[in-house]
């Protein structure tokens, strides 16, 4: 173990930050190290949109029904983006949109974004500061998207606030290894996971007990199940075609 | 900058490797760096499986069209995984399928695939190891369930490549800061954003000039038109679908 895997194994999600704005230099930082991210075929399909402006930071929050979107230190949207590609038709006289509606590209244009964030959470943290994902962003993309004027073949994927903490949050425990890790093919005895499930709702319990002075004991197994009871965000499919994505 | 931004922004596709296998505890620590990542509202909808079998790898290696998938210290597989949530409404007794059927899940066990992948390449990388993401594996991923045994609620997103490595090669230039970060909102200047691009082709051409003696002076929106004037893997969309993601 080296104190980088030691930083990467250390991540916790930070929600609360000094009212304390990055610099740009900081910031440049944190975007330059998610560029340095690995991108398929060389791709580069993503776009970071920093906000400042605390009036659309405002609305951003409340859409995301996030008040940590508000307040923090910086805040990036990151997109999966294939926007500039179809500028590139454009300038190399091609017709590439075929290739742009595949859900192939689409897969790529959020991996791309996703391996960039990674990057920028690991360089922000190593600077001291804390990150959260803000999945809550998908809430309502159209609204978001009419805000940050996205264009087509543009989709915010995910926020990620970014400060100075003002406390820290304890790590929480992950599914075993063994569960996530599988040798040689995938893991089929389904009573050996469900087993290993068992097992890790008993740490997470312990968790919430511990965490909560006892208020608190579900276990990860119900959570999950009350999670996905409803289906969410269902209008994602319609929002993806409409800007150009995953269409065949 | 600290040694952390500069290991991150140094990083490089490492293609060609050693003979020789990474230590169990050198898998494992670069596991728990990638289960250590954030994860959408705690889903944790990844799994990885790690392919020392040297018939598998040989096959893997033909259906990726890919020697390096062969020949290196270790091969992980991502995967976007809801089967486990599968496995977790029959322990609950609650009907999750609508759920997990979504293009919203979809995205989330992608999104959480990938951001984990990332620490495991720069937990890799601290080690001294080299890594290679392989995308070529989504040419086959038919096939390659197969030979994985994968079940439903599954999809193999790419493979990483990691080992000791033969030769450093030289760090691609990105994008310029400028066309990837926005602030405030999406920059709408088209012709700004054409204009950047051309300046980016004048140092991707001295990039390749510079690394090939001058036979090869291509630039980023010429490779980026060839690449997309076919679209590719367009069976993508009914294989997902047929492991039970992104239906509606």
């Amino acid at each position: 173990m080296n104190e980088f895997i030691e930083l990467i194994q250390n991540h916790r999600s930070i929600r609360h930050f000094e009212d304390r704005p990055l610099t740009d230099e900081q910031i440049r930082a944190i975007v330059e190290s998610a560029q340095s991210a690995a991108t398929s075929s060389f791709v580069q399909a993503y776009t970071i949109i920093g906000v400042k402006d605390k009036a659309k930071k405002k609305k951003l929050a409340q859409l995301s029904g996030n008040e940590y979107v508000e307040n923090n230190g910086h805040l990036l949207i990151f997109c999966a983006d294939l926007h500039r590609h179809e500028l590139i038709a454009e300038m190399e006289n091609v017709d590439i949109y075929p290739a742009l509606e595949t859900t192939e590209s689409f897969m790529v244009a959020i991996i791309d974004a996703a391996l960039a964030a990674q990057n920028a959470a690991l360089a922000a943290e190593s600077l001291g500061l804390g990150i959260c994902y803000i999945g809550g962003l998908r809430n309502n993309l159209e609204e978001v998207s009419k805000i940050l004027h996205i264009p087509s073949l543009v989709v915010p994927v995910f926020a990620m606030t970014i400060g100075y903490p003002l406390n820290q949050s304890s790590k929480k425990p992950r599914l075993p290894f063994e569960h996530i890790y599988h040798e040689d093919e995938y893991q089929s005895d389904s009573s050996l996971l469900k087993k290993q499930l068992e097992d890790y709702n008993k740490i997470i319990q312990q968790y919430y007990k511990e965490r909560t002075n006892g208020k608190r004991d579900d276990t990860w197994t119900s959570q999950m199940a009350a999670k996905f009871k409803v289906p969410t965000r269902t209008y994602m499919k319609d929002f993806v075609t409409k800007q150009g994505f995953n269409k065949k």
